[in-house]
């Protein structure tokens, strides 16, 4: 073989070798853009979890550059950017899009729905998935579960409620459908910045102050200035969401398609299972050095007001729109029989060992 | 530039671009033995879920090739099949080798403990992880969490159980720990072939049986022959595990460390979600198709009698052994801070809404 054939045959083996690396080893910059404040506790950590385990895995393949809000001044319009292509990626939560896209709004929550283990069970074995497709798919958006808060608490109040009266007139800061739902009870909803929030319940300009669980809640204070904090009816569980621009999507490779969509999952959970190690941690904190802090449940009637009120909120909803009503029907029926089973193990389990 | 330059120019050009790639474009297959037989429901899907996850997420560099039971026949011996590197990982439950490395066994679940998101956020926050590699790092190996079942139940009895009288002379199948503590009860305890656990228990040879949760426990066809279903004490949640030989792990670029370390932990939450979903499914057909079948709690005296019992065992085995002393506090204290959490959150919610 003549020198000229030699280097030939050698430059047409290296590409036969190496010709699928050279596509596959492109490097994809994605830009994402989320809801959340630099060094956002839990939440803004998810994001960068995220971006972390994608950029691992593909051994810098995949590259993610975060923008929070501050960056891009449009915390609450992830959903546009994400769709018309100025981000590949959003981190968000679907009930901030109520107005544009009123059934995004239930696959973070439902008020007296499911647990954040029975929500996940909905959304890969129940066919949640399927119907979260199917809302974002006309905007050109894939949508993933994006972490979970856990169980939300239904906020810090300066005086007990005993009664469905003692809500007649009571003003409070709790936003969205469970703000809805209150008002409907004669609660005054009012409308509060974040930053303004410790002061107005110090200063009684509000009577209380919903807002996340202990590991979210503590740093805001709410615990220095009022007593009692009631177990929550209105979030049982609330997931927030990736969004993933469809174009951007296709574009990848199928293994970094598979290495997004994991890193996803995985941070989603992980998520999940931090907000439950900080709230552990916080609850503790806040009961040892604020002795006055006190855990109470609204009394039976108080439960059963805001439950019949937001059964009807739903069935208007679900009269109104029929993708509306086929995903509130979903839940409902997977809560029903999924229900079933937490009832005869963890919560049986955790009644029978009452004393921890 | 004459044409033999230009071809050295393009060989050396393709060599120097795609050289990183020549040695991380290398497949690497890895033999895998589960506990599991061929085609195990969850359990060995979970195995399959893994083993997908990775070899999508590499694009096929990354090949697992699992043996069921049927194949090694060591089903109990994949903790010696691993560190000696007849394989190079492992898909079992670490309490299953209690003889060789008991200290092992309190990663799977500990009577009267964690229930499953308490048990991840102990794992991944509280120090778990590192106790776990602790005791596994002598014999060479890496663990990691590899599913959960969920809350088990006590198990399926003919009759019911009123009183601590009733336990006395009772013949049930229920092994490990959970038989030990039984067996000071006055149970006979005895040990039968998952095979013959049916027809033991249709002719009364064994009174009561515990197996796992409905999911598990439907295709065994307990509820055919005895109607009382107890919520369990015994395993609150149980988590199986991931062996990895520690040279074959430091052999794998980066990368594909990454990708394996996140498929497993991937598949672990997901085994507890399908776990949750199935175990609903199936505690509702069996109680639409066997009327009979009914839920019961164990007495209060009784859970006080197995409580104690268990936690007299548990000091025994601390005062006999530092590392199990040092991993029962850490999960002791850790249950005290996170459950107080889950009391006023999922519990209190649970319990609000007891019509469900």
């Amino acid at each position: 073989m003549s020198l000229r054939n030699t280097l030939l045959a050698a430059v047409a083996a290296t590409v036969t070798v190496f010709s699928f690396s050279a596509v596959a080893q492109e490097t994809h910059t994605l830009r994402l853009a989320q809801t959340w404040g630099p060094n956002s506790p839990i939440l803004g950590e998810t994001t960068e979890h995220f971006a972390e385990l994608a950029e691992k895995m593909s051994d810098g393949r995949l590259r993610i550059r975060i923008d929070p809000s501050n960056k891009h001044k449009a915390p609450f319009g992830i959903f546009d950017l994400v769709r018309h292509g100025q981000y590949d990626l959003g981190h968000t939560a679907s009930y901030y899009y109520k107005g544009t896209i009123p059934n995004a709004m239930y696959f973070t929550t439902i008020p007296f729905g499911m647990i954040a283990p029975e929500m996940y069970a909905w959304f890969y074995h129940g066919g949640g998935m399927e119907l979260m497709q199917e809302v974002y798919e006309p905007y050109g958006l894939l949508s993933f579960p994006g972490g979970n808060t856990g169980n939300q608490m239904g906020g810090w109040f300066r005086e007990e409620i005993n009664s469905l009266e003692d809500l007649k007139g009571l003003k409070m800061r709790t936003p969205g459908f469970a703000g809805e739902v209150m008002s409907e009870l004669g609660v005054a909803v009012t409308n509060i910045p974040p930053g303004e929030l410790y002061s107005s319940l110090e200063r009684g300009t509000v009577d209380a102050v919903e807002w996340v669980g202990p590991a979210l809640d503590f740093p805001m204070g709410f615990h220095q200035v009022a007593d009692y904090y009631y177990s929550g009816w209105q979030e049982p569980n609330a997931e927030v969401q990736f969004l993933v621009n469809q174009d951007t999507w296709n574009e990848l490779p199928v293994d970094l398609q598979e290495i997004l969509r994991v890193a996803m999952r995985t941070a989603a959970y992980d998520m999940y299972i931090q907000s439950m190690h900080e709230s552990g941690v916080a609850w503790d904190r806040m009961k040892e050095n604020y002795p006055n802090v006190t855990h109470k449940v609204f009394p039976p009637e108080v439960i059963e007001a805001l439950r019949e009120t937001t059964n009807r909120l739903l069935r208007e909803a679900a009269e109104n729109d029929p993708m509306a009503a086929k995903i509130i029907k979903s839940q409902h029926d997977y809560l029903k029989q999924v229900r079933q089973w937490t009832n005869i193990s963890d919560k049986a389990y955790l009644n029978s060992v009452a004393g921890d």
